[in-house]
């Protein structure tokens, strides 16, 4: 049967056309997102009339939605949360549920790789000096012999040593799950209480909402580290990492997630920390990545609630 | 016999003993740089006297100083320039002379991937919001599947390809003595003409003093294309440079060598040009390697010259 498939996300190949050539040549009959936004709890159940799939952004996929959604069979979410889609309803109704889980992981490494290079380099500093007339050569550290603790060894991590490599980076890594033979040949899995206290730079990989990173693990880390959070506010004590920054304990911090989301506290106040609000899968590979990605879920799960 | 090295370095082992300790085992007496800086002609012509090795900087290595140096047997410049040294005038006196091709390599190459990746990830304006209270996602550019044209395949541009390709970088080279055969198997050769008709991103890495990118190439450039230049300010036309900043044809650049150094010219003017002055090698890690592959040389050409 020919199916209608809804766009939910507020963009859907703008910058790439492969995800709905994939969809096209499915025979899918795809209906866009009329309003190039976030869609209402109003307007996504106009939007899923008649339809069989829907590639989900962070819309209200609540039971009332789902329930009046009768032909849906399948949502394929293009990105890895699930909060805005009630699991359970779902479940009830038959309607298939997917994510992308691998669609961040390069995206995400490549933008820790970026600013560890940059913070190394004093390349903002040193581009502000140049564009405001002052000639200033400051010593740079590169990536050979430093060592860098990966917290956590899931996807982004692993995919973050992978790129630190190739620079002679030395790896630690702690994770419960990290396990001597899922490590790569040249790194060391170490407690966080050790490789705090070695590493040069630490690097917050973890899932969870607990604190990782507190007064207590501050104290005893290098002086003069770098701290990079790509991955949850929530995994720090900023309170901690303040006192840290005034200390000199930490030299450098980067931060891409704050647990209120705008953020604008008094990090914003050091120069020595760069800020960035949640972007590190904003690029246009990973887009692309994540919206193959929950294609290909959705035409899989459709074809399999048809054959169920 | 127990040799006397000088150092005309302004800074040596500083931040690394290692080169230091070489120098030391080998049983040879220090004599460091009584001014931490570059020295004048006639303060070389000093430090010089009874001196039979010499760990160089940039000081006047002339006529003059060398004929002065009766015991001078072997001068090692840490770095890769030997315009300093009047190298007829040190063949005449049998004084042997060597550079550090390698020790640049890879802190010019990382830094090369540091503002690809910046620019592409616009981490500066991010920054810069946020540390100003505004909360803007902006969509960035990866590195996969992206094509980067190396104008110039010696050290620098071979280590720069081989950062980029665990990123799934595509790569272009040109240069007369690339072949297929000194290519990585997934790089291709092409003519500077079909490679910046392709490339997103061009890179110089050329030698010499010519110009390679005038207004004729600005003009067949991809519009929207990304220009780094680590090289030689002398390898591009700043005019034509200017104008297709101006006209959108170049998105975005980094600059880190000038004709005329310090630079202060119209470059400053625009954000989307990231300046940097002349630091490329200016790491911890590049300044070691520097100074530890110069002592093994000065070492070598010392018991060269005994031998001979």
């Amino acid at each position: 049967m020919p199916y209608r498939v809804a766009i939910g996300l507020s963009s859907f190949g703008d910058k790439d056309k492969t995800p709905k050539k994939i969809l096209e040549q499915a025979g899918v009959e795809i209906i866009p997102n009329p309003y190039n936004r976030r869609l209402t709890e109003k307007e996504i159940i106009a939007h899923l009339k008649g339809i069989h799939g829907l590639i989900a952004g962070l819309e209200p996929l609540n039971r009332k939605v789902l329930q009046s959604a009768s032909n849906l069979k399948a949502i394929a979410r293009a990105g890895i949360g699930l909060n805005n889609v009630d699991l359970e309803a779902a479940k009830e109704l038959g309607i298939l549920v997917s994510n992308t889980p691998d669609g961040p992981t390069d995206a995400v490494a490549e933008m820790c790789l970026t600013v560890l290079l940059a913070l190394g380099r004093q390349l903002i500093p040193s581009n502000n000096d140049l564009h405001g007339g002052r000639w200033k050569k400051r010593m740079g550290i590169g990536l050979k012999r430093i060592k860098v603790l990966l917290v956590g060894y899931g996807r982004i991590g692993r995919r973050f040593g992978e790129l630190l490599r190739p620079m002679g980076v030395k790896i630690l890594v702690t994770d419960p799950l990290a396990t001597p033979k899922n490590l790569e040949h040249d790194e060391h899995s170490v407690t966080l209480e050790r490789g705090i206290q070695e590493a040069e730079v630490v690097s917050l990989h973890a899932n969870g909402a607990e604190i990782i990173l507190g007064q207590k693990e501050f104290q005893k880390m290098r002086a003069g580290m770098i701290l990079l959070n790509s991955a949850r506010g929530e995994l720090l004590d900023e309170g901690a990492l303040l006192q840290a920054l005034e200390n000199g304990k930490v030299a450098a911090a980067w931060l891409d997630a704050f647990v209120q989301e705008p953020y604008s506290g008094q990090l914003t106040e050091f120069d020595q920390v760069l800020l960035t609000p949640h972007l590190s899968t904003y690029t246009r590979q990973c887009r692309r990545a994540m919206e193959e990605e929950a294609v290909r879920n959705l035409l899989r799960d459709l074809r399999t609630n048809e054959m169920a």
